[in-house]
């Protein structure tokens, strides 16, 4: 009977005992861990923490998570301590699947003094230039504790708190340790160009949402351009409502935006971009223009292409300065910051010398060039921004003869023209090198130092240097790819303004990016998620985009302002944002990975073969790794190498995707010819002209952008090709 | 020298030579398609469209996209037409990647009457119930045209001619045909719960555009409930302050909203349930409340938990009339529809029968029942309604004797009641069979009739039933899961409320729907790409989510309101939606292929056997069929048996993942054991009682829910076992 019953049930039992099996071992594997609980000390390399604190004591052991956590705010915080402590929680439950008991959002009616969360704020912080953004952070085996000066400090705590949780077999936990932390500069920024294209308030508050997450406490609203007029003014209507096809923030939105901003220790700082880069202002008042005739040069269109046009203000009529003093009345009590940014950036002046009437203005007032007659009209305009209480900003531009002290220098020009500023006492920040348009990779910014020990400021002079703000200017990025255009590069930024000098390790940045990177996308970012999407719309329905998803991972959108280059007489506000040069993203993993295990490949060859040479014997732990680098290398050549022929079906059924064809046969020809590359370095063959010919002709014609993209690995494929000689 | 250059190039030539031949196939590939254009007839079964119009003439050709396409509207449209007609071409170009030359939005201004795309309106529609919705379009070779009797209809054959968009070898085109289309119902709406979870102006607005793009025409705000007070009232401001922990729409927000449904051709009706469901009205005014004492069984709390709340509004205090008058009276003016929802369901009478005043006013006034007092609270708040100029609708409680015939019911509770409605005379819509909150099949609701032909109604009755709404409470909805709640399911309802009833291929539908939601993802539906992002949380950092994925595709959330019974006593709205439970989607789509694949298996070994017994010759292709589907069905259960190994160590990593550690080894174990199922069956082996008992065993508790979900292909691998026999 035992025997046929085993018989008839065949592989059914023996699959049973097999699993069976492996459950027993869960439950002994859990109680061996829980016995060995306290044993584990908390090592700096392994904490995933961006922008890397100040000060870490790591200790020994966990603080285990549980679902009656609760959180205690103590002291005399501002209330915007209790919305952020309830965000904490949900976002805590929202990753570790915890249902904290909570019967509503955190209160200063909470008594629970005993909670395994506690916050202590020792004052209200208001969110202005200079607050107090320091805290400590002490996790020990029965409870948490963030002490800070403000609830800024404790908001810019909890986001180090959340970035500590962590997990094993067990349950979720806090490692345990103390950190003190502040930041090195008081303004760390991103400025988000809304009058190229327009995002909704939805949009702005996520990344208000991902700031400060990272920490940053600026976010820069670029308002008005020729392009858009963004925001409602009440007094003047017309300007938003001619200026912005519909698409403002009405004035309570904005309201809306400066408190959800608020309450996450985040300024909002508005420009306003004057004299120049005006032209949205003239659709409804072509009066304030420098236009000559009847019409001031108008009727004006809002503009649908890109870079400077040349209506600018008229710096001579008594008018524009009373409308000006009007609007800016109005928009200085609607933002409540301290800094109002005027802009003052790229006017052509084409528009002043074609106006008889300010060419006179200019004899008349020995007002020699058009840098002359903006700075006259600037001081103007300081005066009135002065009177309604509120400190100006500009762009280098402005940063003339004889402009008061009181003005803050944004410089996008070079740190040159930031060290001068702050030389003569001026407070600057830099965004020169922080410019996420132009798609450079993370690291680039991330060493972007703005204070090199190289330059030889004093301590005093030091101080002028409030900071910085990465760039987002927004010629082709719309609510579809922002997110990929800011994310996850801006992270690193963040670590650049916050954390000390000497952080500047790439290669842990990198690491700790990866883990970032997923926060942000559970904090709501698109970075990650867009990119099927967009695959899925160009593959059409049904396709299988894995091999559209190995061509795009490898490309990177041409750097600079190279795009615009290419598609120059097509370009404008309406050109569609879903082709694969807006699915690609800047500093393409794959490819930064392929590249940096290409130099890793050649530097052991080569140390290997001096060895040899040498005759000195070879630690063979090298040679593993040298077999494990080239396999790996190419693994990836032989996928892309095979790509072609997966990707040439879907290519031709989508004729938006026909000049990507010749791309991606370039991506397969290169790769080919590094795997041979690899085998003329290993086997010592010589190559023959004819190779070299060819290959030059190969990685040539690839280097070639194709739909406004670059293949990021030809850079290591010509490493191998040159070590091949 | 020649062979020795042959030699020396090896591999590298012979893969120049052989993609050299691919590009110069390409080229004359195209020079043949070109040459054939003409001759290509669009079929009704190719098109992809939903929901299907009413008349379908295919014709033979193509009308080719250029980048040179323009619009004109001529007629006399509302001027709603203007900005549909803009999106549509941003849409085209999104999709086509043709950069149109558009010098901005389309306009009155426009002339082009020679323009490729065509509009036209015979008068301007207004967004209200019964308004013409009906068109015709025309797609020739050389242009497109859309007549219609108002804007609204133009809007409708917008989103038809979008659906068109088809591509081939040589570019995108419309197919040409003639489609005249209108609808079947006039009422075709979505309820949106907003009161249990809010969701932001961007959530609803994406709602508004994937509603337009399926012809929907009303969004039905549930605005007020126990967990929350969800809009703005200027003249009971504690009503939203107290009742929403800040999460209301403004009314500023709420015209917004208004604004851009009306431009897509939707009503928005509010609903403020009352008398019951009404908790969040007495945090800020408890002397509303039906409560005693000196607090009126207050101070009232936001409802954290689920179910229906005692509190109930006082039907005898004059007071409350009062307060209601002034209430609605600004209501009525901030929602322009004729109609305003009243709720009505669900009040459980508590606090009515704990009231002495109450029950001595229900004595003095000969109201023997709950119900009947509620029939003198409606009544007197119907006067209200309409003296304020609206229609009352209500749900199937208002439905009672006396009630004048303007009012309109809303039929959750069953299909007899709207019968019993619209025999009396009474307009009425349907909600029951298309709660969307239930986690019901796609098919389910598309088969759900609001008249089937068994129904016996006059002409003159038929036309009570206005059409139906989908409902979308959201216990456990937010923004983060609720795409895919609403979506592509909705897609389906929509076609049964605007096509014909005979309309009702389930096979075809689901064909189309595959096309249809790729569309709602482009339009911006998160229902498919956030999955990875919810399993990449599940996963933690740098973890392949295949395996994961592998298992969540053929899982479903527990049906009907099994989850909250589940979680009894820890639900609330705290409770983190970001389990496995809110991966799964409804209507899993691999577990019902599966199912319909093992349905078509099954039925094809018997055929072949009963053809076998009979001695008749068994078709060949019959033969091949069955292989086919047998390897495709085994082919699954393989890589879902084996599927439990890959996943243990990602979900042992992941504490809140460890419920789903027994789930995803029921799920291999039921894998194996259909497995042996196909090969008894097709091995005719006789299967032992132990095996029977064992497989009994293992499918009855694979069949428990673990983590809130089930497992969706078990009732076809219970069809193999049982086959097995």
């Amino acid at each position: 009977m035992k025997k046929r019953w085993l018989l008839a049930f065949g592989a059914l039992i023996a699959f049973v005992l097999s699993t069976a099996v492996l459950i027993s071992q869960t439950s002994s594997k859990n109680a061996q861990a829980a016995s060995a609980r306290v044993s584990v000390s908390s090592d700096i390399s392994s904490l995933m923490l961006m922008p890397l604190p100040q000060d870490i004591r790591p200790g020994t052991g966990k603080f285990r998570l549980a679902s009656t956590a609760t959180v205690y705010v103590s002291g005399n915080g501002h209330p915007r301590i209790y919305g952020a402590a309830s965000r904490f929680m949900r976002n805590l439950s929202d990753r570790t699947g915890l249902n904290f008991m909570l019967e509503g959002y955190v209160t200063p009616q909470d008594t629970a003094k005993s909670s395994t969360i506690q916050i202590s704020c020792r004052k209200a912080g208001k969110v202005a230039l200079g607050m107090d953004e320091s805290y400590t952070l002490t996790v020990s085996q029965q409870n948490v504790s963030i002490n800070a000066e403000t609830d800024i400090g404790a908001l810019r705590g909890l986001a180090t708190l959340l970035q500590l949780t962590t997990q094993d077999e067990e349950g979720y936990f806090f490692p345990i340790l103390t950190i003190n932390d502040s930041p090195r500069f008081p303004w760390r920024g991103l400025l988000l160009d809304v009058s190229r294209h327009f995002f909704s308030v939805d949009v702005v508050k996520k990344q208000l949402d991902l700031l400060s997450f990272m920490k940053l406490n600026v976010l820069h609203l670029h308002l008005t351009d020729d392009q858009g007029f963004r925001i409602e003014s009440k007094t003047y209507p017309k300007l938003h409502e001619m200026g912005s096809d519909g698409q403002y923030f009405s004035q309570s939105e904005m309201k809306d935006l400066i408190k959800y901003a608020d309450e996450r220790g985040i300024r909002i700082v508005p420009e306003f971009d004057l004299p120049g880069h005006s032209t949205s202002w003239y659709i409804g008042y072509p009066e304030f223009s420098s236009g000559t005739g009847a019409t001031f040069g108008g009727p004006y269109q809002i503009d649908r292409k890109w870079g400077r046009g040349s209506p600018v203000m008229n710096p001579i009529k008594e008018e524009v300065y009373q409308f000006l003093d009007v609007f800016f009345k109005e928009m200085s009590e609607l933002f409540p910051d301290e800094y109002l940014h005027i802009g003052g950036d790229e006017n052509n002046g084409l528009q002043w010398a074609n106006n008889p009437e300010i060419q006179a203005f200019m004899k008349a007032n020995g007002l020699a060039s058009k840098e002359a007659l903006q700075n006259h009209f600037n001081k103007r305009l300081q005066v009135i921004i002065n009177k309604h209480g509120k400190k100006v900003m500009g762009w280098d531009e402005i940063f003339v003869e004889g402009v008061p002290k009181t003005i803050l220098i944004q410089s996008w020009q070079g740190k040159e023209a930031l060290y001068k500023a702050a030389r003569q006492g001026f407070t600057t920040i830099l965004s020169s090198g922080y410019y996420l348009d132009i798609h450079e990779p993370t690291d680039k910014h991330y060493l972007n130092e703005p204070m090199p020990d190289s330059v030889k400021l004093s301590a005093e002079e030091r101080k002028y240097v409030l900071g910085g703000e990465a760039c987002m200017w927004t010629e082709y990025v719309n609510a579809g790819n922002v997110d990929s255009r800011i994310w996850p590069r801006m992270a690193a930024i963040a670590e650049r303004f916050w954390s000390a000098a000497s952080v500047r390790d790439v290669e842990d940045m990198y690491r700790r990016l990866d883990h970032i990177s997923a926060w942000l996308e559970q904090l709501g970012s698109t970075h990650e998620s867009n990119v099927p999407v967009m695959l899925r719309r160009l593959a059409g329905v049904g396709e299988d985009i894995t091999p559209l998803k190995t061509y795009a991972d490898v490309l990177e959108t041409v750097k600079e302002y190279k795009r615009g280059q290419i598609i120059r007489f097509t370009y404008s506000s309406f050109f569609p944002l879903t082709g694969i040069a807006d699915v690609a993203r800047p500093d393409a993993k794959t490819a930064r990975q392929f590249r940096s295990q290409t130099a890793k490949y050649l530097a052991l060859l080569k140390e290997i073969k001096e060895s040899a040479a040498g005759k000195n014997a070879t630690d063979s732990s090298k040679i593993a790794l040298l077999d494990a680098t080239r396999e790996s290398l190419s693994a990836w050549l032989r996928i892309w190498k095979n790509n072609h022929d997966k990707l040439v079906p879907l290519l031709r059924k989508n004729p938006r995707l026909a000049e990507s064809e010749e791309h991606s046969l370039s991506l397969s020809m290169a790769s080919q010819l590094g795997l041979e590359a690899i085998d003329r370095l290993e086997r010592g063959v010589a190559i023959t002209p004819q190779w070299k010919y060819l290959a030059a002709l190969i990685l040539e014609r690839a280097k070639q952008p194709r739909a406004q993209t670059d293949i990021m690995v030809l850079p290591a494929i010509e490493l191998l090709v040159k070590a091949a000689k």
